[in-house]
């Protein structure tokens, strides 16, 4: 199976580019599932029902979230109802909506998503390694599933190793979320896990994460409230990551990462 | 001029490679300058006046730090009397050792190297932007400064990128270090300052940050104190990043990051 | 000297009884000069000019603030122009308004007044140790001024206590604010100087930290966002101290805390 | 009932007067069950079984614990096997001891005591509200229990409020620990549950939250390492909180805070 992750989509920016490239490498890589990270995708902030439909229009398969989840007020409605958005899967009980779902692909393969945040310097939730043990037993891959994505949304380099690495083998693909700036370090673990600690946000980089430096500068430099954040305008690069896997084991046999855009170093396949 | 830096060095496998491998990047790149961030070079914890010599002995011309700049004792003497090893410009005044240096090359040029650390998520330490700016007042780049080198040791990538733009054009590279991950997002800032938020470290990446997985790992997921942190001790890579600058203005005009050995996509020049 | 501190007003509740009970206070007690700290007076975020006018009609001389000090847009200019109203010193050179005043009591005794924030769980601030330093070099006890008030603004005990020991002897009081619980800690330290880690809100407690237990709750449990915080409405309890010093050297003779109104346990002089 | 709680011990100072005065305590004030916390009881820094075996010798029924119960290496097989020494309840599973027990007085009435750690400026735990109302199902204060007693190790007031709120009218007593001062809140909620944002530690408090000036303020304002940190030897205070309740609902009817020794003002009951 091929697969493509691509990290935090920020503002119009990202979504412009996400909606403009996804239907033609879905075909061109002969992708058969495509999952992005929407946490900023509406102003930065969370995400709305009809961004949803939107990337769900231009080939995007299921949209994962992260903090910035409930950012939008009627989200909480919308995600209760349509597993193809997930937020965090170790919420409370009684979050609304799913943190982890299994879909079928267009070929009947069934792909497993799994949404975790992680709590180092992050907001206290529930322990995802418990979460992530309790999520393995119930799908498991080359038996009970095809492929299983974990979006790990957090902020230590070393929490998402850890992840990674008590994952393996027995996910297709461990990617990190949440920091905007895609790291180097795409890779298949040991066991046959795809791996890499952030995918990068899709959003403009001549920026401060996605954000108009003119307006996050100042507020970090001066320690004082200032106007709203709100996302840089400029032409974004659309940041993923690509698995091709073993369809026997649904392990990697291939991990690349993806770059397309203006700033950044492209990294095309 | 041609400078290399590279990023956080951890235990004996970081060393190695990093003591192997300089000579003969100096000679087929033609480096006027190496720059390497020591702060876990000595089992991870900190650095000797022993390594040190190691490493200048090996073509390292300056070393910089971090957080972990104080965990070996004697180090205190030490870094008070050698310059080419610095520490974080921001720590408070009475502060042994030095978070700057004007040096000199072969050639006879003027390099500037700043250490300084960030305050998200890191112990509070005194203001980044104003030291940085006392320190770019007092280093003119282009003017009394033919290279200007700023490390930035921190973990979030928004304040890491609010100083690479604050130094834009006043600086010839700003590179972070810390997270012990490399991130992909080398590049050239508008104003001619070479850019990457993270470094990466030189060690055993088949670690948790560099660290032995089989202690890392149930300390995190246990959150029982065990065994001592012990770096990890197989194959190393080294990460950093290579640029070169027009002589006239001291700013950038390539910029590429360099990964070599184990585990990682490997990025040569 | 006789002077009251009272800790952050929350909301019209504390509000209310300040103004209420003050004018009484400063007959009874003898008062030659209240301070408060007013972060949370404007429906828990902020204060306004106008609240500031109040609190002044009721014998309010000098309110102080913190973290929540700029919550208010418009308080950026009146802070500028009006030196009874504080924020901590230790922001950045440029912040508007000022960190330390000196001012005149009826009887013409010189009272300095300090605001300084603490840095652990807060945000980073500069060096709240040296900012302390160069005060105490400007104003010197029994010298320069006849009672020196230092509101250290923070969350953690031993910060408060590391700057009330710093300070002993060179400042008539040190008192916390923040956590909006007052300590049973007040005492009078070895060199003088009067001390307790946190004077307690003003405002209502039967509620969680003077807001709305309904909203605040299940926040915390929910981890989701809900409605806007607002403070609790019920009757509030007056937490402040009382000190008294020896007019010769402005080194406290006596301090006593003073909790005046519902749910807590009464202390009155 | 008559219960008395006394907060954090710190080093041989705050066991010497724990072990001096509990035994009178426990007849002069006639006392049913006595409970400590005991996480900084050895240099500071943990609790031996021999220190635990000298406590119940003076009197105390239980010790509870913190994010320090692990300092002392040889504790984990003491805690597994002695149900009188407490850890926080809401470690993942799999951790050595127990967060919570049932215990019997000399007149036979049942005891539960629950440790519980909060989140918010500490290590990540599993959820405190989710484990307490765990508990709350399993033990029914005046149907299962006569007593229910909930140690909150925590630092933010506003989350141990939360939990007194969320516990009020199903728990006998909700008192913090954590911060060594005590608040000056102690009361009695709605819904009749004693609480104390914090109980104050016993130990010297001519210190930094129990530890030698001498080292702990240079290490927080010079940010280097220096000596280990160790409790201050002076005389100690004794600080706890007395709770009496109605035997028919286990609810409390008085509330006192106690402190006994140097340094703090007296209150005795
Ligand atoms: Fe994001
Ligand atoms: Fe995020
Ligand atoms: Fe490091
Ligand atoms: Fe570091
Ligand atoms: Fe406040
Ligand atoms: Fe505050
Ligand atoms: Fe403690
Ligand atoms: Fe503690």
């Amino acid at each position: 199976m091929k697969v493509l992750f691509c990290g935090d989509i920020v503002g119009r920016s990202g979504r412009d580019i996400v909606i403009r490239e996804v239907p033609a490498l879905r075909v061109r890589l002969g992708l058969d599932f495509v999952v992005v990270n929407g946490e900023n995708a509406a102003a930065g902030f969370g995400i709305t029902g009809r961004i949803c439909e939107d990337l769900h229009a231009a080939g995007v398969d299921v949209i994962t979230g992260g903090n910035h989840s409930w950012d939008q007020k009627d989200i909480q409605a919308y995600i209760a109802q349509d597993k193809r958005l997930l937020r965090p899967v170790n919420y409370p009980p009684g979050t609304p909506g799913f943190g982890s779902g299994m879909y079928e692909t267009a070929a009947r393969k069934r792909v497993v998503v799994i949404n975790v945040m992680t709590r180092l310097f992050m907001d206290p939730l529930d322990d995802p390694f418990q979460a992530l043990e309790a999520q393995l037993k119930l799908h498991r891959l080359g038996a009970t599933a095809d492929f299983i994505l974990i979006d790990v949304h957090g902020e230590a380099t070393s929490e998402k190793q850890v992840i990674g690495y008590a994952c393996d083998g027995r996910a297709s693909l461990v990617v990190g979320t949440h920091t905007h700036v895609p790291t180097a370090d795409a890779r298949i673990l040991p066991g046959g896990t795809a791996y890499q600690t952030d995918a990068g946000m899709c959003g403009d980089y001549d920026s401060i994460i996605g954000m108009k430096k003119e307006i996050a500068m100042p507020r970090m430099i001066r320690k004082l409230p200032g106007e709203r954040l709100a996302p840089a305008e400029g032409a974004a690069t659309l940041c993923g990551i690509f698995v091709e896997t073993d369809d026997r084991t649904g392990l990697a046999v291939t991990v690349k990462p993806l770059r397309l855009g203006a700033n950044l170093e492209v990294s095309d396949l």
